[in-house]
């Protein structure tokens, strides 16, 4: 299925109103959902226990008439007894490396139970699930760009496992619902993801870079700043959500951006947005991937053609973000 | 650490008296757990639901004294509330294709929720948990024999992956209670083993075959016969786990059989033990591993030399006692 570029590309933009759960609500992509889906007209309901997730992100819209909040561990269960859902939307999880090996059984939990607790509900519901899975499922890659029919490379048992594999664990149990209990569910990989309201202390890339730029300290680059990463504009994501939501599909679809940088192409780009006074080198964390970088021709055949904002405006956005909250 | 082959080799045999929950206690490795462990003095717990288990492997020690049985779903909780135990086995677990891919969901389930109450259980008696993982956390191997520094290649969507992801997820929630609650934990990799007790709808090629050869149908192979697989006899296994249990050594070890055979070979072998009239030639099924076979070197520095029973010897024990219960 090619959806030729003339064609309106159906979203939840232009679809009927709708009762929208996600965990994870207060979360960096949460928040940016709950936000979409509210400016849509549809009624969401938010879920989040705030191991990761910030309190300021719900106070955003803890007045809006369609919003409803419930601060809750999705691990040991989700406590709606509302209206009829239409979509379950799972995306609650410590995400950046700093939060699940602080957190790892957390990790691990919500990818399991609590992913399991967002199927029932839904099946409950006869509500869509749809799950956030992520490019770690692919761990350091041999294949490069990767497609979704590129099965990965995870150490199962590494300090990375509790996130990579409780992720895998998540699209598993997601597509035995579907096959097994008839669930209409969707499945995206996210790639790595920036933008206003990631969490200060994240420990991904470009908060690092950003924070230490603004605060005039060295920049950390791990290795040689060879490695690369694509980084993707939140709004990018969502964006593509939004349209994933309306299309039948049911294995994964990778979301991010192809354009792939290095370490130190990014540096230069922070450099140019903020005067900084130099690098410090450390060692590579451990089984930290080399490459990422998504093959979205699925995600192309699937949705169409979606743009994409530069890395240059997506940082400079983003630095003004931080720069207004610091 | 090697250990030379004139030292005696700590095992459970020479151990003082044990108290030994073993879940999954009534299926076909775990009664054999039962029967050694209370042949060597200690007392065990055995804990199952029957979900693949056999009430009949039950019935084999009901009498003994120093044996218990608690009828439960160990993913809903290990009701266990007796004297203080030194090990929680987790042996719990459908493990052949037909099995876990009628049970997708209770797979994952004994997988993530099992996994973890016996890791809860250990946790609160001061005990050591073993978790029985198998050589399906390798998929279909790209590295051929696999150690367990192989990060193995498997289909995280697939009609197989609520097991090996479960099975993946079990041996990373595993080492987070290693790493961060600091429980004692042991992981084995076990593949392919046969013997006595296999259940007859067990659906795996030993069984099958043997089974076929005695009704006098077709031996069904699928693919041209040409993958291979390593066969481990039951008590080879046994004599592994009872020795790693003294060993402190908390990553993944393969327990197996390393002597290769095509599905042609074995029909060959169960040929000379049983006449047959014919072979029934199928397609493969879906993502099925082309090759399997352990590397063995961890093991042997862990636990030194272990005798291995020839795969014509197993097959005529294993013959001779189907017939019996036939």
């Amino acid at each position: 299925m090619t959806i030729p570029e003339s064609q309106p590309v159906p979203s939840t933009a232009t679809s009927e109103p709708l009762r929208i759960l996600i965990t994870g609500s207060a979360g960096f992509v949460g928040s940016h959902l709950v936000e979409r889906f509210l400016n849509e007209g549809h009624t969401v309901i938010g879920v989040d226990n705030y191991i990761s997730g910030q309190v300021s992100n719900t106070d955003l819209f803890r007045d809006h008439p369609r919003f409803t909040f419930i601060e809750a561990d999705v691990s040991h269960g989700i406590p709606y007894e509302g209206e009829k859902l239409d979509w379950v939307m799972h995306f609650a999880s410590p995400a950046s490396p700093p939060h699940y090996q602080q957190f790892p059984v957390e990790t691990l939990m919500v990818g399991a139970q609590g992913t399991q607790n967002g199927l029932e509900l839904a099946h409950a519901h006869g509500a869509g699930f749809f799950l956030a899975s992520t490019s770690e499922v692919y761990g350091d890659p041999h294949v490069h760009p990767q497609p979704e029919t590129y099965w990965g490379n995870v150490n199962p048992i590494g300090v990375r496992s509790c996130y990579d594999e409780a992720k895998r664990y998540a699209e598993a149990i997601t597509m035995a619902y579907h096959r097994s209990r008839g669930v209409n569910t969707r499945i995206i990989r996210i790639f790595n993801t920036y933008g206003p309201r990631m969490r200060p202390d994240d420990g991904r890339v470009i908060t690092n870079f950003v924070h230490q730029a603004l605060r005039g300290e060295p920049l950390t680059v791990y290795g040689d700043g060879s490695q690369t990463r694509s980084f993707q504009y939140i709004d990018d994501l969502i964006e593509g959500i939004s349209r994933l939501v309306m299309v039948n599909y049911h294995e994964p679809v990778n979301l991010g951006n192809p354009d792939e940088f290095t370490m130190l192409e990014l540096v230069k780009i922070i450099d140019d947005e903020v005067a900084h006074t130099s690098i410090r080198f450390l060692d590579l964390p451990k089984d930290d991937p080399k490459v990422r970088n998504p093959d979205l021709n699925l995600k192309l055949s699937l949705i169409g053609h979606t743009d994409f904002k530069s890395l240059r405006e997506g940082i400079s956005f983003t630095i003004r973000n931080m720069s207004k909250r610091a």
